[in-house]
């Protein structure tokens, strides 16, 4: 397989493993009867953390983004190649290579939100409340504000993409990778999650949000509602704005901040 | 001692120690009168992560499958050898020696089980709730539909077995497992119970679940209930599916993802 | 950019991050309607925690500080630059690079604050109690006694301090922190927040207190009361002690106590 | 300062920075009014866990015991010297070497427990019930009977004993430890907490315990009740012979099971 062909598996795959266990701790605490349902809010943050940790370890040869927050925040930081040099699955970033890593990634999250419908089956059946079932796929604002949503989920997006590229500017950065390289990206979305994941839910990543709720959409969920669609370009433009911004930024300041 | 004694004992031990802690945290937060009594069902997932985290350390010369969907799902994935290379305990991959591993592992959690119904001895005797006190040793499905858990404990060991066997593809890997080998799985399955541990409680091993059921039904625990053999096929075959499937997936698929 | 505009700026990013996602996740909890409403102090610790990893990780040249009681105490402990030696970016330790350090300190944490009313600006303006509102901002006793509110701050910031210092003399730090440099910080600070945080909220950073409590001065919060000005001195003083005692604590204690 | 001193000193301070850590968690979340007043099992495990983090990065020279249990444990294994060789501080275990750490011990720990009250002196105060002000210092059983008791502080530190060894046998143990050592051992006091600290509230360190409980008995707190010494040999003996029953064990077990 040539080398797009092997990033644009590995971003599939790792998405699909990010959604599943992401859209799977919301499920676990949202939906009735299940052992974990009420579990707060620290749980879902956790899940969500370790969700990206699992996600990054099965897609290293492209690179892990698993993001188009992330892949547009690269590009916007001037990167020449995606994937991964010592894995030899380097791509030029181009038009065509970064639309081929969001679809990967758009259609991974459709994947992993399908198996957790799977997993959760029984409970999609019984939990009677429609925004609930929809909760587990997308995300949704406490208070709907169209302007504000926004403007929490670009700094969101733009603490997790920014502190992402300073992760490659420390010193070592390539062995403490090799050890135990998801680990401190895990942790990172965890604090986002429990800092900034308030307001919206933290979208922070378009795949993420947008493909649940194409599956949400064509799903057999019993008794669903509405998909939401006013709402969904939200956490699609506010996390590519954020990473845009993080990526733009991080230009000119991480090389004055870090090594 | 020959190989295959090490790696009985070993697996013997890891697990052993794996089910002391993993159906501990269950006990402190299920039963009656304890100091941990409805601490939360991420206080559960973090209880089973670093009872498999204390585990893997215990296990080293095994190479810490502690859980048939392991063993099997490595064999799967084409393994040729199960313990390990830097311990000189190497064994070949044939009948008898899965044989002995997954007998190891069921003794262990035997073992395990009835040193936590030891530690919690007086409160399995003020426990009223009969389901409380099974719930203790085996896991049981939140809503019973003996289809849907089966798929539910396919997925969250597929999980388990993918990204396991992902740890191995990642560069580094054996520098990383000699610093801090076991975070890595530790965090895995804080992850999975989180996400996939709802519907069923999430055994993900056979011998997890079986052996701590064959304890409850031996030992003298004051006002037991059933054993609920009639569920207890679903933590066996599930897991068992869910780690071969993953492990004849990891094998062609893996290759690409990772390095 | 000379030497101490860059760690100028590295002071002031990495302390805008810190008390963005700091200040974001006591928001998140304090503030009505939000997804992590009334989420428990362990997910306050928690967020803590990740907000000074991830500060750490933004400014490394620096040395990373984000805090006025670390400047200090690292003053008191003898030491003879700040900045990193690995990038180039030392700054002998006199009167006004300490100035410097905690003006960027301070000026970060105003920044961080204004973020933070950002991204929850709905939340505050839905938010009724002005109380939970200056709370977001700046720490408040439990029970107001500035004597013993200063002896809490003091000892906690001891802690910080002294262990922050004795990070260093870990053999194999350079190492350590090269691999995953900010997470034993991250532990520390969720465990003093966890352990020491309980009457005062645990400021432990007078930059991270007072910044702030300006933002919550200026900014045109919808119904915000007093900034309790009163108070404002104890998060000042008792971190300014305990990070100075610790300095010179640590400078005849710890190279008996490590190695 | 010659060896002894040094390891004296260091054994000191770091038991006393590990009960200043783990008893003031019990009294966040134990004493009214602080703001992690019921902050939940899972915070207390989290913070003795930190709490013996932060006492290991304290004591790196004498090797940091911080326990009877773990220094007649390591006896009972054979040890032929404490301390630290990296940093020359070893000493022979002979019965006056034995006698002076676990003195160092018992008198950090009481140390400590006078910072926590300090720390939490208004409410101390301000607490009403007894009972609380007794938990904050020392262990109690949740359901009295001295036997079962003993069994479940020799289980669990049995598993302390054992697992702490058990890291030593870890191939690249000594890598591990110069990186970020403290951590293994922080996650498995998570581990026993959460798992096994149910019925006793997991002394497991007879000076833990018996320090503070002296410190309870000497110092002025406002409306104090009895110190409970009718309990107090249960976790000084119970952890003593699960920690030599866990030396002795593993001399033999350890070798087989690990590299």
């Amino acid at each position: 397989m040539d080398n797009i062909g092997i990033d644009f598996l590995s971003e599939l795959c790792g998405t699909a493993m990010l959604v599943l266990l992401g859209t799977g701790v919301v499920a676990n605490v949202a939906l009735a009867k299940n052992k974990g349902f009420n579990g707060g809010f620290l749980m879902v943050n956790i899940g969500w953390g370790i969700a990206v940790f699992s996600g990054v370890v099965v897609a290293y040869n492209s690179g892990a983004h698993l993001n188009p927050a992330v892949t547009l925040g690269l590009w916007a930081n001037g990167a020449k190649a995606f994937g991964s040099a010592a894995a030899h699955t380097l791509v030029p970033v181009n038009f065509v290579t970064i639309i081929l890593y969001i679809l990967a990634q758009l259609i991974g999250a459709i994947i992993g939100a399908v198996l957790t419908f799977l997993a959760y089956k029984k409970h999609f059946d019984e939990e009677p409340d429609p925004g609930s079932k929809l909760g587990v796929f997308s995300t949704g604002p406490a208070i709907r504000s169209y302007g504000w949503n926004l403007v929490t989920e670009i700094i969101g997006t733009f603490v997790l993409v920014f502190v992402v590229i300073a992760f490659g500017h420390q010193p070592g950065a390539a062995a403490g990778l090799a050890a135990l390289g998801a680990l401190p990206v895990a942790l990172l979305v965890i604090g986002i999650g429990a800092s900034l994941g308030g307001p919206t839910g933290y979208a922070i990543n378009p795949a993420r949000d947008l493909g649940p709720r194409i599956a949400h959409a064509f799903l057999p969920i019993k008794g669903k509602g509405s998909s939401d669609w006013s709402y969904s370009w939200v956490p699609v433009v506010g996390p590519i704005l954020g990473g845009v911004i993080a990526g733009v930024v991080a230009t000119w300041l991480l090389p004055i901040l870090t090594k």
